[in-house]
């Protein structure tokens, strides 16, 4: 039996002019919507993550906590869960897929927080990289609604250093022969592979390595480590499914839509709710100038880096107990003003 | 007609234990040799360089002045100049290529400057990247001989993280299906291109990018840049040769030898002669935290960083007028020294 519901989304028209029929935006609650429907929490999935991955940051004395929050965790499109190129219906399967935008995702998950629940005030959204992107998102374009936001480790625009470590990760896929420009009848298992050991030098910072960090995970070795944590995460994935999330990536931009029209300064100013942004430290693809120079542009932001060496992934839900509890005070803080 | 000499190593035996039949070296000299000898500067190549690709430093005027010093530019093994997969004799021609380490370009180069010219001293040693390795390499094995040295974005020993980058970088290549383990009939031009763009977010910083520096470079755009420098400067390489010097590099480590029996302490320690260590302020593969830590176990160094946007290619070999004018002024003061 499926632990999430899904949101029959209909005919979603993209920003690309595509008509993706049929669309479905799978998501998971926590907790109960209270009567004055004033205890509501979104929080977006991140890169190959699906709704079970952000569970990490939530249970019973963490600021999300069930007993007191409706927590709505949507999933990405392209995440294999949501519609997505392994689980969509001809014509715009596979490699036809459409291309997604961030814009698309949030326009989505706003129609399902509106048209399910009815909800019209949400005390916080937070979500990690592209969650956090997500989260930017919501507080640009429902400003009136959005009355928090924690990105963590993500920004509101994909810069191009970012795009750039993504075409590397990309061409590492597609090189592979097996990969036939997303038509492969069995996975593209070496281009998977190769995509494991390109992200395995930047999610994590050099000091991560140099202080041998996954030994303590219980690792055997470094090559255990790429091997066993990067190659193993991503060798299950579907190629396509990655590929699309990473379209929606690299063409992250929160001020990509008729209510901004590509000015970035006004989107970001659009932001209303109060912001606590989390870069990690040494974050090498989301690095915090790029936070920093995005908090100036904000309203109500602080910027509140994550001091840490575990560098992109220190905002992982969970991901390591110190990082995960530095962001979540960050949270109970915000949740408490 | 060639621009450079050669010098016949003959038998060459190697620390993996393989023996390299009729090796040779490839070298350029600059100026003449004085007659007390106690001119010489020798200055390595990077990867992926040959010797043309370090005139950028050499010149009138220069640190590095032909009417003053006598300069030679050895060829690393597996530069497609020196002996390497793509020019050997079989049977250890291409994918049979035996593993060369830093410590046996470094011996051969030794006999080329003693046997060949009957060098006993050497002013100075610098290079870029694994230029500078090579340069640690020379301070560490003849303290008696070098008298000064100056690695540019390099260090004495291949960091984990630096490691990863590289089998990123090699991932790309093999994981084209025309690479055949190493014996392609035709380039795996698909694998070196991915490479290229794997490389591109590495060697230059995040600032980098967000300035549009490539703009100023003459490039249109980020894809001509991505296109015309990252794709370009690998797709004419042989992808062997390539992966040749990715081994010496990820193995590269001035203690793993005889001498030092893999004390690093010890090998940093044997370092006599005067030293400055450039590393590039926001090098993402060469950090200047590691640079920062042989130095506490170097004797006579200073740390000097160079202090630009330009990531790694900062110290590149007349890459940009500016950090190059930083270089040449750190090796005119240490030459007056």
């Amino acid at each position: 039996m499926a632990d999430y519901e899904i949101f029959e989304a209909g005919d979603l028209e993209l920003q690309s002019g595509a008509t993706l029929r049929g669309a479905k935006l799978a998501y998971k609650t926590h907790g109960q919507l209270n009567s004055n429907k004033d205890n509501v929490v979104v929080f977006p999935t991140f890169f190959g993550g699906q709704h079970t991955h952000n569970e990490g940051m939530i249970g019973e004395g963490k600021a999300l906590d069930p007993s007191k929050y409706f927590i709505i965790v949507p999933n990405m499109f392209g995440n294999s869960v949501s519609t997505s190129p392994s689980n969509a219906t001809p014509p715009y399967n596979r490699a036809r897929f459409p291309e997604v935008s961030l814009f698309d995702n949030v326009f989505c998950q706003h129609r399902l927080v509106t048209e399910v629940f009815g909800i019209e005030k949400i005390a916080l959204v937070t979500g990690w990289s592209m969650g956090a992107q997500q989260t930017y998102q919501w507080g640009s374009l429902y400003p009136e609604m959005v009355e928090r936001i924690v990105p963590v480790c993500g920004s509101a625009k994909t810069s191009r250093h970012n795009f750039v470590f993504l075409e590397g990760v990309k061409a590492a896929i597609t090189t592979d022969a097996e990969w036939v420009g997303g038509s492969y009848k069995t996975p593209p298992l070496k281009g998977l592979r190769a995509m494991g050991r390109v992200y395995a030098g930047w999610a994590v910072s050099q000091a991560f390595y140099r202080e041998e960090v996954y030994l303590d995970l219980g690792y055997t070795s470094l090559e255990d480590y790429l091997v066993n944590f990067w190659e193993a995460r991503r060798v299950n994935a579907d190629a396509n499914d990655l590929l699309s999330m990473i379209w929606t990536w690299q063409n992250a931009d929160i001020s990509n839509n008729q209510m901004h029209g590509g000015d970035f300064h006004k989107a970001l100013g659009a932001i209303k709710a109060k912001a606590i942004v989390m870069p990690g430290r040494t974050d090498l693809y989301f690095p915090p100038e790029d936070n920093e120079a995005e908090v100036a542009q904000m309203p109500n932001a602080e910027l509140r880096p994550i001091e840490s060496i575990w560098g992109h992934l220190a905002g992982g839900p969970g991901f390591n107990p110190v990082d995960s509890q530095f962001v979540d005070s960050a949270l109970k803080e915000i949740l408490a003003s």
